[in-house]
């Protein structure tokens, strides 16, 4: 993320809730500026603190989708001009099937005017923008960046990471000519669940992260809670 | 910035002056190196020290703009391929609306022929530069780089991280194929006067840049001066 | 490498055995994480420890390959547009010549149907891949990454550095327009000879990126034992 | 540059010398590397350390170039695609003026057939190649990279910089479409001599270069006998 993006998760208790920092660069957040909200993008309790802009993509994704658990939102540079053109963002490679079958465009101006300052900065544009989102998982917003939903924390730092990857691996193809051979809609289907049981895998990510983000004294506590599925995970493919 | 882009800044007091580093590379620059120049781009009280050879690109620009507060010249390379075509660079990008509705470009050869050394070394290329520069907030110089005028540090320290990412954009998005979907006439309006006004944004801006740059310390005290002014603002969004 | 990436070497002393770290980021993997496998990619002994999901990419090309000593999978992005295009990648600059004569595909969905999730996860699509290398160097993987068997682990290394750069030159030479003078057959043939027969330059590349890797303290252990390899090896080029 | 450059420099007191490192990537080359090379590539005085294969290019291009002071190869990325195209690599960018008006591409195939290494590997190969640079001070080699002659020693470190960039941005101005404005002849003429004089200009940008190399204290030394011309260079252009 630069120091645009910001990412949420919905309250592990309590559905009407989601946790989310104050307003702060995404590299600098720690524990302490974790703060609760309601699905109206409120601070629990109320808050002198700084909060981000377009907490309404958080709210009105969980109100609209039960399922779920997080919401990530990014101005990732490599995924912009698929926002200001008309060709799709279809997913190419395996690692960003989870970018599913469907990438919908949302422009503000559609419904909001030609005034508008681009950003959700209210209720009513957060609202539009899931509406828009639908039952998929990616949602690209005209000259300004993505949102992702998915039902795990780790799944929306996964795509994070790989859309942008796929954003560029489909440029640099769409370059050298011809038809390009995206991921099958039965590809998608599949490797989403395949990514999802994972536990191997997205263990080796996460240590590979960590230690990029200069975090890896915290995987630890984690890696003793993975080390138990992981044994049965080991079982079932041999 | 790379080792030959200069910033400065109106001097706060006296508006025939502006302020700016001695010839030192950006990124080692300290206070020390700041030094009083008249619009004439000469050293207030004289000086041994090595001056910018562009710096005529300054004390023209506030000579012509009595409003702006701050100018930079970078060289920036992503910038640098539209000012050797005819390809327009229009912001595209919501974090890039600063850019204005028309960026000139500068042909020194047009007026000066085609023996010069392209560097805006004297007060003639100046005025020609600021000339070409109109009302606008940008303009390109072909083959060399950019400079920017802006009402406020900030705005022109935004200009030089965003200027280049909207031409990367912008690049890629022209690649695609296909029509660009630029920002509307009212959303460069609109959107520059929201960002002016957005403390909170800027904050996390800085925050981000600052440990970027490792200089995180001397944030901490403009951080206590923009708390005010952030507490403000907290409650006209709710 | 990327987090996913991973390299074997065949047993020094037994060619039924080659050697791979257990699952682990690449860049963490040190000398207690190296396991040993059968062809059939099982650990020998039994183990708890987590093991790559694609190791059978590895066994498959030992089996079908004796004269094979090493093989790297990665799924280096430079590479990708060429598995999910027609466009050929041929070997372009004399560093990369070790990429041979010709450049399989290898899609999972020819033999395996669309319901796959593209991953070298058992015996059968080991053994597919296999067949599709051929007797060639490198096997892209469709949508996924590439597969190259080296006859040492400083070739499948070296693969690994110049097969990107060379995707990423190709890709930039085929936009200029026009046609693109790659290795000759006869290139490819001889520039490979030489460079397996190049002590010095190998040290001096080992050298490099030992220190970009932060592990040059191993390298001296290494030298010690080039050195008298090198002494021979200049006075033949006198 | 990357692990396989080299930088040489003329002997100051001896033109039939010049002055090289032994085989080491740059980047960890000290003092105790240089070396002393007849024109002919043989170590003064005979030597067991371990010499770059291609230090031929090196004598040769002293040999046929009275005036030249330096020289340098690299393998440089962005180079390459105009080394296996026929598009011209001309200077678009003021900094890369140093270019000059003509860049020929040098092919060993033309005169050594299809079986060669690529590598400029013995004095036929250099001679031919310095008789392909003629007077200019860029050569392309096909599929391998760069060389260039210069009359000081940050003139190749200048040019190692600026050609990269200027390629570059020749490339992505090409890819906007329409005509690429050039330098022109004249502009090349001008802008090189003016950069031979700019002390001021060239100490900003080893200062911000030494940073980034990590050999800032070298640098002090420097700065104490370039502050003489400083101000002798100041008085001038006030």
């Amino acid at each position: 993320m630069d120091a645009s993006g910001h990412v949420s998760a919905r309250h592990p208790h309590d559905p009407n809730r989601y946790l989310m920092s104050q307003s702060r660069s995404p590299q600098l957040v720690d524990a302490s500026d974790i703060m609760e909200f309601t699905l109206d993008n409120e601070p629990v309790g109320g808050s002198d603190r700084p909060l981000y802009h377009e907490r309404f993509i958080h709210g009105a994704i969980y109100k609209a989708r039960p399922e779920i658990k997080a919401v990530v939102h990014a101005h990732s540079e490599d995924v912009l001009p698929f926002t200001i053109t008309k060709v799709p963002l279809r997913p190419v490679i395996g690692s960003a099937s989870a970018i599913g079958h469907h990438v919908p465009l949302w422009d503000i101006r559609d419904r909001f005017g030609d005034r508008t300052n681009l950003l959700v900065s209210n209720g009513d544009h957060g609202a539009d923008l899931a509406r828009c989102l639908g039952e998929n998982s990616v949602v690209l917003l005209r000259g300004h960046g993505f949102a992702a939903a998915r039902d795990s924390l780790i799944g929306v730092v996964r795509m994070s990471i790989f859309l942008p990857r796929n954003a560029r691996v489909l440029m640099n193809a769409m370059r050298l000519g011809g038809d390009v051979n995206a991921l099958s809609p039965g590809e998608i289907d599949v490797k989403t669940k395949a990514l999802a049981g994972d536990a191997a895998g997205l263990a080796r990510g996460w240590e590979y992260w960590a230690v990029r983000a200069g975090c890896a004294d915290r995987l630890a506590r984690t890696r003793a809670k993975t080390g138990e599925s992981r044994r049965k995970e080991q079982s079932r493919s041999r």
